[in-house]
């Protein structure tokens, strides 16, 4: 099976001083699962060099890919590049493919704060995706992408064919009893399935359900069999209704 | 001065696989800067005992205060308390106090799950704060919240008083133009007013302004300063309107 992880670096002081929600997180959440990519941290940091190379320094051997969010623009909080220079012992150089399509753009107006956006780690790759007019950045295992919402979607969506790996495969259930009352059959259906992703939510005050269980795997035949063992020991009232299985 | 740090450590795979939307570090940011602490990191990681310990061994001694969100429960997925203690070198102890509380709630039908969550890391201590039934757990200097969102609100504003130090000012510009025909005003407000926080935010296709501007700082004059000082070298017509002085 094709396993890969990934990790996620937010940057920027306008999501720690509660001005901006990010949802970039989010997002990534959902695609990489979608992709059967194994999300194992998000950190979001401040715009700080320092902050951003010891960030780098920690997560990018630690995992196969690993995604920046924000920081990326023309102005003087606009740091992530020098930091993940300095992160990985590399210098800044001003990419010559980027900064003539920059002149493109711009025509004859062009100050030094367009320019700066031309800026890479050198030895960046430039990524043109599916369907992007300007390229993703790319250095060792980093893609490099925009705070804004909408082009860091757009970005990310451009390239995420390279990230597939094998899909997770997805059963719930929704149960009438607290965590409390079933936690034994959790414990002894995970003393079985030792491999088993099993997800115990409670939810406070819903109308319908009072714990959803999600059991994943990559593994189709071990999940239904985890699943059947499961719900064969749950006490018979408690299951409210199941999922069936899917890809996520 | 009385300036405070802060960071978060979110725990839950759930959040990682992209199953449920995390929202109690944004209602941390937000709360946090409202009372003058200074959130320099979130970090997201999944149910596992060494990504709990080592995370708590990188963030415990760096920042005054360490909130956790989650894993607290009685099922096989909590194991914040475990990881808590496994990163500060303590033992896991049942305490005395939550057991008697949970047995008086529970009556005679309690299990070994209940009695679960009356494990704490030794030497924890209960903090009943402002209007709290169950007491919060913290140990050292850190805060161990659970996950759900309605309890992780309810018992952090039973301890906010705990946290408060002195307050942000803040002042915003919104301008009609890009940032990369602003971004030498920015820099030159930054090389007068090195101890400004200076936010640039660009927004698309908004049908009001490109960039929104962000100025703040604990010392409310030195703000004003900084203000008046990027005000009067903004291009005139760029300035579509600036909001008040008030702490955040």
């Amino acid at each position: 099976m094709h396993n890969r992880t990934a990790a996620a670096l937010v940057i920027g002081n306008e999501i720690l001083s509660g001005k901006v929600v990010d949802t970039n997180a989010a997002f990534l959440c959902g695609e990489l699962r979608a992709l059967g990519v194994e999300l194992k941290r998000i950190v979001v940091i401040p715009d700080e060099l320092d902050a951003i190379a010891e960030a780098i320094v920690d997560l990018h051997p630690r995992f196969e890919v690993l995604f920046t969010s924000g920081g990326v623009g023309p102005t003087h909080d606009d740091i992530t590049i020098e930091g993940i220079a300095r992160g990985l012992g590399r210098r800044v150089i001003r990419h010559p493919v980027l900064e003539e399509k920059i002149r493109a753009f711009s025509g004859t107006k062009i100050n030094e704060a367009q320019l700066k956006m031309a800026d890479v780690p050198e030895g960046a790759e430039l990524i043109y995706g599916d369907d992007l007019n300007f390229p993703a950045v790319m250095v060792e295992n980093i893609y490099i992408l925009p705070g804004i919402p909408e082009l860091f979607r757009s970005k990310f969506l451009a390239l995420k064919s390279r990230f597939a790996a094998d899909p997770y495969y997805l059963r719930v259930i929704y149960t009438s009893e607290n965590e409390t009352s079933i936690a034994e059959h959790l414990n002894a259906t995970m003393a079985e399935f030792p491999e088993l992703l099993l997800g115990s939510y409670p939810k406070l005050n819903h109308p319908e359900y009072r714990v959803r269980l999600t059991l994943e795997s990559k593994d189709r035949a071990y999940l239904e069999r985890a699943f059947t063992f499961l719900l064969e020991r749950l006490p018979h009232g408690a299951i409210l209704r199941t999922e069936s299985p899917e890809e996520v």
